[in-house]
């Protein structure tokens, strides 16, 4: 389809048909909603004004481009949107040529669009990079970085912001607000009229006048914080009005300079049942378009609301115990806690740097947060781990979610590495629970440090360790499951599940011993000590990366101990990135299922 | 002293007498020089107006605060600056009660004072935290975060943006200018004058236009930017003049939200030598002041500059090949290739997180990118290596200098983890040249590699490693310098020229194999494999932290593998922050010196 050649009327139409696609589709296998539909006519215009086939279109937490995947050679495969094997729901150059880049982590898209504008101006090329983001990835300070590279070398680089008011959760901060300050549009006229009966008085002047006077019309437009960083602002205009977008896009492809182009929509335009709301519609699973209603009824408790219930405890308990997140209130269960206590719990929007040093202040001055956030995010905010709060030995509790594989968001949002970048920091502790009890003893024992500390849950359920029963947390203290025989699992936090769940497959060939080691860091060497003598083949389950991860850190004890003896193997995860998928087929592929591990666990022990 | 009861005149002196101090010291133990004597009038003044005992008084990238800590109970040790146990460059709360946070980073400054502010809200106490900020910090995302957050909750902080124009290098980018921007001092003036001549004509509508003018008026002055965020601003004023300064802070500390001081200084104000340069003066070593000559000339060429030297020459053979730093020219030595090449190489100001990812769209548009960086700082951009480049399998190269430690400037500049953080990223190539020769090799290898690549080396001269020339690069190829018996050297990096400094010590009584690792991702299998047949002890010697780095790489590997019978022993840094001071007292304070080595080695095969 060459959407070039259509006219309005035909575009209104396709328009039309791409947000009936989306929700059918995302009805089925789930996915993203109201922002992927919200955006679809700017979308549309960007692929009538601009051309996917040299301009680089970037798109910023790219879950907004489903219309852009729709539109560009995956329509027949887009049944297949974010299961295992499927289309990815982020942009991905490995699908499609016509996907710039991979982006699942928001406010790249600026910095991306200066990099390769840069790049055109080298090449001396004639293509415009266009920038497409949201209002909810304009808090993280990478745009503001960006902004000010471009708004000093004058790339000609086309921001599209796709203002929703909404981001993912309410819209927070100085910034947020700014945006959404009504046009001075009435001042603005009658402040023209009015200077030029001004000028009528002053003749002699005139040329001064109307200068300054030009100057300051300029300032009252909401596009001021823009133009003062050097890059050319218009809007808003109405993001869901085609001809609006048309005309406007094209005057942006004229420019020879940085210009953001401020287009208001509706999060969930075009479905009623999501239009106007903030959370509930951004990501979910599948549902009955006709009701609303979800098609899955969830069982049990996942381990984020689990966390969410054991912190909530924890703040009624005591009244220094203060949390933040960045822009996921309800992702990470800390919703709860804001409600009860909006004074000690906020957000801070997508700005997970700042959301870390502000509360290592909060650290400092007696208060003891807990930051919730997702295991692939705190990758945001390294430096500031190591540099604010261990380097200062603060008390500062990161409650890391999402860590190992996430199913269907796919790589750019795996909990992989935590283990690995935060193992390698002194002063920092390391540990995970496994179910709901422990869950609540890992919140407690948090409260207890004074020290930097992190531990990490699965997004979902805890795997089943049910029948073996949580103790209470020690410092680097591993709880014994059960004894054994000649076989040791090692399990760290949802790992724990993993090798309970394998051992019910081989319990009738092989008993190993389990061990929950709880602390990653600092290991409880007294135990591992006194099993080495005992058991001399060892499994080690955890949801993490093996390089730097459990397995280092295992070899690292077994070596400083001088113990040469013990046979070692680690079901963690290989040196690569995890593809998207529903997680057990994920898992599945990895060879990582209980029934898998039990196989390859008899097999080596037969 | 209580400065609090000081006349002017006396405070006068008081700045004058801490100018002499400062100069003294740094003269004598090299130090900060320009930043810290332009910095003191303010900082006077805001011990004077504020109170230390219960503000909290938070400076940014601490080197500036040399005055305050004269001002603070350290004045008598403060010929110890930056010596090995002595006061350090930076503030330190271990050192001082009156040093509020560690901070060698920069940019963090607002966001622990909004942090504290929250605190002392809920402490419902009197005090107000200053963040005491430079110019050159202003380009960091995490500002932007932090006031986006501190424009909404409107918390009571003072902000004194200390504005020399000159951050380290050169200012950079939008908001740079925007704050060199003359005032509008004049044209406002003017336009007052006008308009109550306008007001004379329109009687009736006197009070609308009163109101609309004022708005407008306030637009036009520098502090803009700011009043859009939601932040009060008040200046620029004269950061010189005391009076000015007391005055203006008073007037901040009644203020019931946020404000910022935009104060006008001159870096190096008060040594004729150093005032209006610009890099040269920021960081020195030992000089005569009188001549303003450095008092030891630097002796053979430092790894910074030999990288600068290897890559000028690259890039005059490769068109494609570009660069980056992040406010560091000469730190990093990209300043040769700045100055020859101003198109492919330049400087995005502190924003790391930018630096990386705009980077990685030029790789994608067939450009080599070279993005040189201080290990430490690098850390700010860990989650755009992951997300930005290795994801994407980019061929980003990061040349990482200040690998290990960095002497002087302390804990917040050492050169530990890189090698932990980054071994974990699936995608990622490891690799260090130890000597001239190969580093001209690893920076010919990296514009070959089709994937990201880092690169590390140390602050100043290598180790010596000459007895025994580098080969070229070959992927995952290390170089066997000498073979030996029973005994194997492995060293990386720099590493390879202290087994070889160990070596020339113990070589009477022991003769081991040296190997130079080369790559620390992937290793060199075939080779270890080898090695492991005919040496059964091995010593690590890399300058890096052990958890994660390459004790746990050769670990991996020889399980992984197998293989049982190979004692092994790291000369790597322990799991704790390493403290400042000459890099050879630290090392001997470590046990890290090469005769200190060749005894544990001697001692244990003894």
């Amino acid at each position: 389809m060459n959407i070039k050649e259509k006219s309005i009327d035909e575009l209104k139409e396709i328009s039309k048909n791409l947000r009936e696609t989306i929700l059918n589709t995302v009805s089925k296998n789930g996915g993203h909603l109201s922002s992927p539909i919200g955006a679809v006519d700017l979308i549309v215009g960007m692929h009538y004004v601009f051309d996917v086939k040299k301009d680089p279109f970037i798109f910023d937490v790219s879950h907004q481009a489903y219309a852009h995947k729709l539109l560009t050679d995956r329509e027949d495969k887009f049944d297949t949107l974010r299961q295992f094997g499927g289309i990815s729901g982020y942009t991905k150059p490995k699908e499609s040529e016509y996907d710039y880049f991979v982006a699942g982590h928001s406010s790249t898209s600026i910095s991306l669009a200066v990099g390769a504008a840069k790049a055109i101006e080298l090449k001396k090329e004639q293509r415009v990079p266009i920038a497409f983001i949201g209002d909810g990835s304009m808090s993280a300070g990478m745009v503001y970085e960006a902004l000010n590279e471009l708004g000093d070398k004058k790339y000609h680089v086309v921001i599209i912001l796709n203002d929703n008011e909404m981001s993912i959760a309410k819209p927070i901060g100085a910034i947020s607000k700014y945006l959404s300050k009504k046009m001075a549009e009435n001042s603005y006229q009658r402040f023209r009229k009015f200077t030029e009966r001004i000028l009528e008085h002053f003749p002699e002047s005139a040329s001064y006048m109307a200068k300054k006077m030009e100057d300051w019309l300029k300032l009252i437009t909401p596009g001021m914080l823009f133009e003062e960083l050097g890059i050319d602002y218009i809007g808003p205009i109405d993001g869901h009005n085609l001809e609006e977008i048309i005309e406007t896009l094209k005057v942006a492809k004229e420019f020879n300079g940085p210009v953001i182009v401020h287009a208001q929509t509706l999060k969930g335009k075009g479905y009623s049942k999501a239009e106007g709301y903030y959370e509930n519609w951004h990501g979910v699973g599948p549902f009955d378009l006709q009701s609303g209603e979800p098609l899955k009824k969830k069982s049990g408790k996942n381990a984020t609301a689990l966390f969410s219930d054991a912190l909530l405890s924890l703040a009624k308990k005591y009244d220094n115990v203060v949390g933040v997140t960045a822009a996921m209130p309800s992702g990470t269960g800390l919703k709860k806690c804001m409600d009860k206590f909006p004074e000690r719990f906020w957000d801070v929007a997508i700005a997970e740097q700042h959301a870390v040093t502000s509360m290592a202040a909060l650290a400092k001055e007696g208060f003891k947060p807990y930051i919730a956030i997702y295991s692939t995010f705190l990758q945001r905010a390294y430096d500031q781990v190591i540099h604010d709060c261990c380097l200062m030995a603060l008390p500062v509790v990161f409650a890391i979610d999402r860590a190992g594989i996430v199913g269907e968001d796919g790589e750019t949002h795996q909990g992989l590495f935590d283990i690995s970048y935060l193992r390698t920091l002194p002063n920092m502790t390391l540990f995970a629970p496994r179910d709901e009890r422990s869950m609540k003893y890992a919140v407690e024992f948090a409260y207890n440090m004074k020290t930097p500390c992190a531990f990490r849950y699965p997004r979902g359920n805890f795997l089943d360790s049910s029948k073996y029963p949580a103790k209470e947390y020690e410092l680097g203290k591993s709880q014994l499951l059960k004894e054994g025989k000649d076989i040791l699992f090692l399990g760290y936090g949802n790992g724990v599940g993993r090798a309970c769940e394998t051992y019910e497959i081989l319990k009738d060939n092989l008993d190993p011993a389990i061990l929950d080691l709880v602390f990653a860091k600092p290991l409880d060497e007294e135990m591992l000590l006194e099993l080495s003598k005992e058991y001399k083949k060892w499994y080690i389950f955890s949801d993490s990366v093996k390089t730097g991860g459990i397995y280092s850190a295992v070899l690292e004890f077994l070596n400083d101990n001088g113990i040469k003896d013990i046979e070692l193997e680690s079901f963690e995860y290989d040196d690569i990135f995890i593809e998207h998928g529903n997680t057990k087929e994920v898992e599945k592929s990895l060879e990582l299922l209980p029934e898998q591990l039990a196989k390859k666990v008899m097999d080596s022990n037969s």
